[in-house]
């Protein structure tokens, strides 16, 4: 095999007996999430926090314990690396992040790094050698609940974020980003993602209720819906609800109210995929027998298609000119949000299913309707994404919950294809 | 005339040469605005306070001024009256509020007490003797802003509201009614409404559009709207935006639009006085990408006819019911206040069209969509009131405002019709 291409071994090769060690998982990611655990069993670790460095530093002992090398970039994302036979190869990585919502749970995020140190744990227990690198990543704020945006760690490697800006922002105290990476001591040196890489996967609970409700445990995710956020503002006439007769009012929430419709409307329209919503909206003066005078509200559309998105778009523009015409307001509508529809790559997207076939696990295709780091990597190697379900699809929560069983077969899918993408170059013993 | 009779003289009787001072008025109102003046132009004098204190000294200064005794019963109503020839017969009362919203205008509430002032002085002047006595009347407490409910006053006057749990009240800072009462020194000793009242007159600007938009100047109210309020509340299941597909979410927002557009469609057909709002609206959790799980609203239905407001409130419900269903949300629904339309004497509403034809007044019949001192009175004496036009329609906003004319015309239709209903016993010399 010549440097420098992607060493590739045929799926059939990568023996499905090859597995982690589910129970070593579970105890990890319970551990982790000792650090900020709440009393109602979720995770509160806002990025940056000295909790952060305390998983940070955590998963670090573990990684080294892994007998893997660390290095941290100036954005303080954490790379642990263990190297294969060929370490001129560009290395394949696996990660998410391990900074949560305030509060969260403890599988958001945190299971795509656990999986990942599990799969290096394994292949040294395994005794296999890699021909390829491989390395495990914890991304920096991928939350954004402290500091905007979400995905920085991922977005300022891939370039996407300034570095120098994104070290300015600050939280809600006036703390920059670069002070709580130098307070916790993890502004690192390393190069940002200007190296090769022969792929990227992410593990990750679904954070969705699809394959709970179809009975499936791996979910092969395709790619990720496009997303297009606006913030419209009506503004109509305050007015007393008693003496003011239906044909004078200029009511802002009549008019709001069809625009709900109408974007549950396109997105019931555009099927599958499409998804439309209004999850934030303000009322004034929100009195009882005061007509709305004004109103904001969010639109949020999404779909896998940019063409198709496209479409969504211009129907729920046209419900929001129409419900501003038939009820007198004025209107200002604002991008707030776009993002295109991505697909991942077909060859490590098929690695996956590749995977759960060969652990005989039930598999859907899936796309992710959120965001994720893997999203952001797309950009700059061949990426994936492998799903597990959670209960309820209940994400971003406390009670967020997941089965041990499920972990473990997603991160034996995780090993297969890092496996596969990697090369095995050799194997003292076989399982 | 036998006395215990309400004396009547025919309307062409009443002299329509017998005028207001129109340019006193004015000056009255101004200089009573002036207590809690704002820099805007409102007022702000919340009932009780010692701004209101002052607003009270103020008026008695006046009336007394005009030859009034003063009496003040236990919830601090203020009762000016002027003695007729026959001071066994009942009193023909007319009167308002001056307590304002926090911030309101200079005209609601303080208009028809100012104009009920007016009548007297110019009675004086014309030295008219009314075969009845005439009496004007401060209600205490008529916006409810300070402390709950609206129309304290009257509803205690007419035994509505029970005087010792009323008096029981506080507001926000926990000072009750009684103490509130006391400080300012208006806690008199004159019983409630337990004597009989020939006729209740109530001038007050419209509130709303409508003489405005038809360029009338008097509004001849026939009623006032029956009101049923309730608060529904909704919930269904908070999750992400992108990640639930359209058919597994219970989203509290779209069954709220939908809601909010039916009680739209059933004010429009039932029109004429069909009136629907939904003016107050809370999201939970009101973040742009999650699914709304929880959403709380008010319903305010209002017709003339009980039966109407009855089917539109079947309709509503109707609406609420096939919401949640459709969206799988659980739903309660809580009735929050229930006014039965009301309609005002017809002797005392033509008195009013009386007036308005006798003084060549443009004028149109009207209903009032707000509630109003007059309401209550209406269970207790024969009531009307008289409606003039407000700019734009704003009320309850510092901004309010209304033509010196418009005012002047409206106190001389009241001129007309305290004097058509307590009957005109000497005048002395003819204007």
């Amino acid at each position: 095999m010549s440097e420098g291409s992607s060493p590739m071994i045929p799926p059939e090769h990568a023996a499905s007996n090859q597995r982690v060690n589910g129970d070593r998982l579970w105890a990890s990611l319970m551990d982790l999430a000792a650090i900020g655990g709440t009393p109602k069993g979720g995770v509160h670790r806002l990025a940056l926090t000295d909790l952060d460095r305390q998983a940070r530093d955590l998963f670090i002992s573990w990684a080294k314990d892994a007998g893997c090398t660390i290095s941290i970039d100036p954005i303080g994302n954490i790379f642990a690396r263990r190297p294969g036979r060929n370490n001129a190869l560009p290395p394949v990585l696996t990660g998410s992040h391990i900074d949560t919502q305030p509060p969260g749970g403890k599988f958001d995020g945190c299971y795509g790094v656990m999986a990942g140190l599990e799969v290096l744990r394994s292949l040294n227990e395994l005794k296999i050698e890699t021909e390829a690198p491989l390395e495990v990543v914890v991304w920096t704020n991928e939350e954004g609940s402290r500091f905007p945006p979400c995905m920085m760690g991922s977005g300022v490697y891939i370039g996407r974020f300034d570095l120098a800006e994104t070290l300015e922002g600050t939280d809600q105290d006036g703390t920059s980003v670069g002070e709580a990476l130098n307070a916790i001591g993890y502004a690192g040196k390393e190069a940002l993602g200007d190296r090769p890489l022969a792929a990227y996967f992410e593990a990750h609970i679904e954070q969705g209720p699809v394959l709970e409700a179809e009975e499936k445990t791996i979910g092969v995710v395709l790619g990720a819906l496009g997303q297009k956020w606006f913030e419209v503002s009506f503004t109509g006439v305050e007015a007393h609800a008693g003496p003011t007769p239906m044909d004078r009012r200029q009511d802002a929430l009549i008019g709001a109210a069809e625009v709900i419709a109408a974007v549950n409307a396109t997105a019931l329209a555009h099927q599958p995929y499409g998804c439309g919503t209004v999850g934030w909206l303000t009322l004034g003066p929100n009195s009882r027998n005061v007509i709305p005078g004004q109103v904001n509200f969010s639109i949020d559309l999404r779909h896998l298609e940019a063409s198709i998105l496209d479409e969504m778009v211009a129907e729920a523009m046209a419900a929001v000119d129409a419900a501003a015409k038939k009820h007198r307001l004025q209107v200002t509508i604002k991008p707030t949000a776009d993002f295109p529809p991505l697909s991942f790559a077909p060859q490590m997207v098929d690695k996956v299913r590749q995977g759960a076939v060969a652990h005989g696990l039930s598999h859907m295709e899936i796309v992710s309707g959120a965001g994720h780091d893997a999203i952001f990597l797309a950009e700059k190697a061949p990426a994936a994404m492998i799903f597990v379900p959670c209960e309820n699809g209940i994400s971003h929560n406390e009670i967020e919950n997941a089965d041990p069983k499920d972990l473990e077969a997603g991160c034996n899918v995780l090993l297969f294809a890092m496996l596969a993408a990697a090369g095995v170059a050799h194997q003292e013993a076989a399982q």
